[in-house]
């Protein structure tokens, strides 16, 4: 398969092509690309760091990728801003970035702020990850503020995902967001020379005890091919997650977090927790995948008018939306 | 249509086979009756209520409930809780809610707890909502925690959002979320008796004046039948956020902000937002139940060992996503 290895050659060599890649991808324009080096995929360890702003989310992704540059291995950042147009925070990031990392050819940065859905987004990023994965990057991480299912999305993707947190940032521990404990693999207590560390990170401890771990094996929504949680070895439920402090802008903490983040690959590695969740998350991937592709089928062979007057009649309340969508369900066939 | 106005007739008059429907719709099982009772729905007021823990949004939920039943005005409680078996807050909130209340049949409040998908949630909301407005209740609050785009999804159910801030929650502007302000016709600073009010509300005008507003007619991944935002007439999009200032557990601000609610309320009906905002609605969700229903037919008619090979062979990297999503397409004819 010549072409595929020479766009894996190419996009490790030239930056400027891989950039050209990334573009596309981003822009769901690169179908063809991802399926010619997917094959080249999976030999990134994909690290998820998400957390709310002030946090110091991105002081500790670009604390942390100075570390593996002193080993020597290559980082790729892909930063995910899902907010609003209120804020720009992708592109600020960005340049703050770029000052600091610049100049070495071992770190690529990309940001994206939200466009389109973020069904969408989750998709793109996931493209993203596959080309600088192909592109040979030891390490990608995928930076996201934390704030809500779009963020547990994302986290999907990657095979570790910390959640940071810092001292003070709530005035109780009820502001501390449930949902987002859940998806963390390593618990970081940032800026921990703060006053409030202890409280910050016992609050932490007490809500861990508190919930029920759970392997991140969620099967809402997928194709239900792959066993249910409950059914799990004991084995790959044995992580207990850890709470470590760092101070980001001083580097201290952040040699003992790295170490962490290998266990953490390792344990995944050796329980087979890694491809239970690959599979979840190709199956969940596969469906959304489907059923749009789905309902552009059914509307590229519904008359516009059926619709626009199944529309306005569940807007004037003589249809509801259930006879609706089931009326134009019944105008279609799926025949295998 | 006598069956419709039975049905109608015995939820507004019969508390228990009220409750029995609303259980019912909350687990999905109320189409039919649904579909009967929607020709009486659209009389209500449906406003939302988000905030993050500890802005005080549950005690504001009462005091505006208060307010309302001193006019002699029904009011109805969806209080969804889309966080994690972590917390548990819908029960105890409903707990401490039924106190304040209980004993006042114009009042009627309904906890639920996240179960199954967040786009599951939102569709069980909409069904309350449906059910309680049906019922003849003159007001229909669906109270939700800010935390991302499932409050979205199911802040798309209210005419009027009431986005609640508390003054000390976060240490810097940026921790109030963005996301959040987009979705906001209202923003109220609760517990403005606390130090740092001001500030708070400073902080909330100045992003008002940087975002551009526009009106909350999203349709990303709707069917695209309505006109885009970019061309609803000027006077759709004269609102301008009110930040109002309250102390709920007080009851002070509370008959300004019903004020403010009305006037809200009546510009929807004058500029015909309401009408746009309620076909946006539908369409999204018309689209959402048609991918949901056209996956599983999919599903019914393939064989799963087909699916379960595609799988495996996209988690093996010998296929690509796109790829394994085109050949179960292949399999697939959809004839109108």
């Amino acid at each position: 398969v010549p072409e595929q290895v020479d766009l894996v050659q190419t996009i490790r060599s030239n930056r400027l092509q891989l950039s050209r890649l990334l573009t596309r991808a981003e822009n769901g324009q690169a179908d063809a690309e991802i399926a010619a080096i997917y094959p080249h995929t999976g030999q990134a360890h994909i690290i998820g760091v998400t957390g709310a702003p002030g946090t110091g989310k991105s002081t500790l992704a670009n604390a942390l990728t100075k570390h593996y540059r002193s080993q020597n291995r290559t980082v790729a950042i892909v930063a995910v801003d899902p907010t609003s147009p209120f804020t720009g925070g992708a592109i600020l990031g960005d340049r703050i970035r770029m000052r600091e990392l610049s100049g070495d050819i071992g770190v690529f940065v990309r940001s994206m702020a939200t466009r389109g859905s973020l069904g969408g987004l989750a998709r793109a990023t996931g493209d993203l990850v596959c080309v600088f994965d192909a592109a040979g990057f030891d390490v990608v991480l995928i930076e996201t503020v934390g704030a809500g299912q779009s963020e547990v999305d994302i986290a999907r993707l990657a095979q570790t995902t910390l959640v940071i947190e810092a001292p003070g940032l709530g005035d109780d521990v009820q502001a501390i967001k449930a949902g987002i404990l859940e998806i963390a693999d390593i618990l970081v207590v940032n800026k921990a020379d703060r006053p409030g560390v202890d409280n910050t990170v016992r609050a932490l401890r007490a809500m861990l005890d508190l919930g029920h771990r759970v392997e991140r094996v969620n099967h809402h929504g997928a194709l239900h091919t792959v066993p249910a949680v409950d059914s799990l070895p004991d084995e790959m439920t044995s992580w207990q997650t850890p709470i470590l402090q760092t101070i980001s802008a001083e580097d201290k903490g952040i040699a003992e977090l790295a170490d962490k983040i290998a266990a953490h690959r390792d344990y995944l590695q050796e329980t087979g927790v890694l491809k239970v969740r690959e599979q979840v998350r190709i199956e969940l991937e596969m469906a959304d995948r489907l059923r749009e592709a789905l309902l552009q089928r059914l509307l590229a062979t519904t008359d516009p008018t059926t619709v626009q007057s199944l529309i306005a009649q569940v807007t004037q309340r003589r249809l509801s939306m259930s006879e609706a969508v089931t009326r134009l369900l019944d105008h279609t066939t799926i025949t295998p």
